[in-house]
């Protein structure tokens, strides 16, 4: 049993009970109590004496370096589901937001709001995830904040972490980048995050084995740019999935792109799903995913690199930038058709991140 | 009439009727005319070309400093209130925990969850008074992230900013440098903010003319360090109040801290407001005030330079570090009597920051 397992199974032992009052959000004794035994008792303490409001870290290992910063709010429901938690996905959502500039993710900050009459142990449980996915990302969680509101005022919890990290001044990884003949590369199966948090609501008679697929992205990108692919525009593939992606690439360059249906990569139980529920695996949320787009002639070795990282399994080309259908992406289906992949326009699964 | 205010009027004349639906969030079209009009709209593109999901910036004009990076959520009910709003407390907070460093603060994030059904007048007021305060502390809030919960799931809106500051590697202001004989400087009367949020909620049948005291502090701690002044220490007094950044003194360095009573600055309306509802001034919420810990011999120069500052009217000393009585706050009352200034036990006002 890892460190972090066994802090956690014993901190719920000795408090996992007790609930969350305004007190704990209030700036004083409850608080301190709070952020000492859970926060400080997972994430360690930045500095030495007493904790300061804000951390401070030296970045002169980097010359050359540029900063790259980022935010992400996290009100998924619920707190945990299949293959992983709010507490993970905090965590992995910011670095892989950070990672796809190209930059190495280092620092992450932490607010969490809380709902009164939260229990303690379901405090604990997200920390201690959020500890275990930072020590999995290699960034360290370095300064926080706890917020309490009121009974009904707040859906339990939500975290928000911000994101640093330290970007090389000779990558530019940006979509202007773009251009015809470019191939799309995807590091594996699209959609067992949105499938994962539909089947935990419980709302649906939806019995599946599907968990998401929530990963840190940093160490597969610096692999890639370790290898030499000149990667030219990178997202991770979050909410609004995969087609929002593709077109903000081809909207940002106004290009087609061209998505052959048979190359999607997708688990036969995802895409029953889909099929059972009317939803379109386009469009469903990822968290360990992304799609970077790579030269034509760096798209086979990108795919063999990406395949033998443990992010990577089942790594394709997915699409490629065309002249044709500018600023639209379009799928050519298995049986020969084409139809346009627009962008999401309603709410396909709300608070799925 | 500035910029941002026009802006503002024309985008509430335009969509200030309209509603926050969960598409807002959903990563699809709705987000995306959100973001252009509203967001970017008031805030700027940090980056020309399509939006990145992180914002990179170069601080290599900053040799021999290091980061500082801080975080806090705002939750404050309402959202507007007396001389202030959530919008400017979400920068001036952040841009102040970055500041007591003696750090330079820069660069903002801005994490916004909204509940479904908030309307569009109230998000635009407050992200316009967001980018006004952003303006007025001479921060840049370069990147964010927008949520929508469904209605009953927040409370209307809730804000988390982080700040990157930079701070020079020559400076350090921490609470291990406090010692024996040292002064504790406040730059202006305390309570106003609790005063005016208590007032804001209408619960109490309270009429004051007492308005927030919400404002940056970059500008006056700067102006402090560039005078010489050797700041020790220094904590915003925020939630908890001075009561509370005094007892981290204390306890931090488990030394005494002597107020004296007659030397607290405060309203005669807030004095007032705390007698007749029984609440003690010293824990009430301030969202502009600092207490810096000098050495004594500049203690007198220190007041004076903040003094002439706009952010420092009615400066002075109010306490000092002693031997006596080791980790506790003691004040010396205006009749001679001594009492134990402990730490805030429960909640005297939530939600007010």
């Amino acid at each position: 049993m890892s460190d972090i397992e066994d802090k956690k199974n014993s901190l719920i032992e000795k408090m996992g009970s007790e609930i969350i009052t305004l007190a704990h959000g209030s700036g004083g004794k409850a608080m301190q109590k709070l952020i000492d035994q859970v926060i400080l008792g997972f994430f360690g303490q930045p500095n030495q004496g007493p904790l300061e409001d804000q951390a401070i870290f030296d970045l002169s290992a980097y010359p050359n370096h540029s900063i790259a910063l980022t935010t992400d709010s996290y009100v998924v429901t619920p707190l945990q589901f299949p293959g992983s938690s709010i507490g993970h996905l905090a965590v992995n959502g910011t670095v892989n937001d950070i990672s796809v500039s190209g930059a190495i993710p280092l620092y992450l900050t932490c607010g969490l709001i809380l709902e009164e009459g939260l229990l303690f142990k379901e405090l604990i449980e997200v920390i201690a995830d959020m500890a275990e996915a930072a020590e999995q990302a290699k960034v360290k969680i370095v300064t926080g904040d706890t917020k309490v509101v009121d009974r009904g005022s707040c859906d339990k919890l939500f975290i928000n972490t911000a994101g640093v990290g330290v970007v090389n001044n000779s990558l530019n990884i940006r979509i202007p980048n773009i251009e015809v003949g470019d191939k799309v590369i995807i590091n594996g199966d699209i959609g067992d995050h949105g499938v994962a948090i539909l089947a935990a609501r419980g709302e649906l008679d939806l019995q599946t084995t599907i968990t998401s697929d929530c990963q840190p992205l940093n160490g597969l990108i610096q692999t890639l740019l370790a290898e030499g692919i000149p990667i030219k525009a990178m997202r991770d593939v979050t909410r609004g999935g995969l087609a929002t992606v593709l077109n903000e690439y081809a909207q940002g360059v106004n290009l087609g792109v061209l998505i052959q249906e048979a190359q999607i990569p997708m688990k036969t139980e995802v895409r029953g799903v889909c099929e059972v529920l009317g939803l379109d695996p386009l469009y469903l949320a990822n968290e360990g995913k992304l799609a970077a787009v790579v030269p034509a002639e760096y798209a086979d070795k990108a795919v063999e690199i990406m395949s033998k990282h443990p992010a990577g399994q089942n790594s394709c080309i997915v699409a490629e930038i065309v002249e044709d259908h500018a600023g639209r992406v379009v799928m050519q289906s298995d049986f020969g058709g084409k139809r346009v992949v627009d962008m999401l326009v309603g709410e396909q699964l709300p608070r799925i991140c």
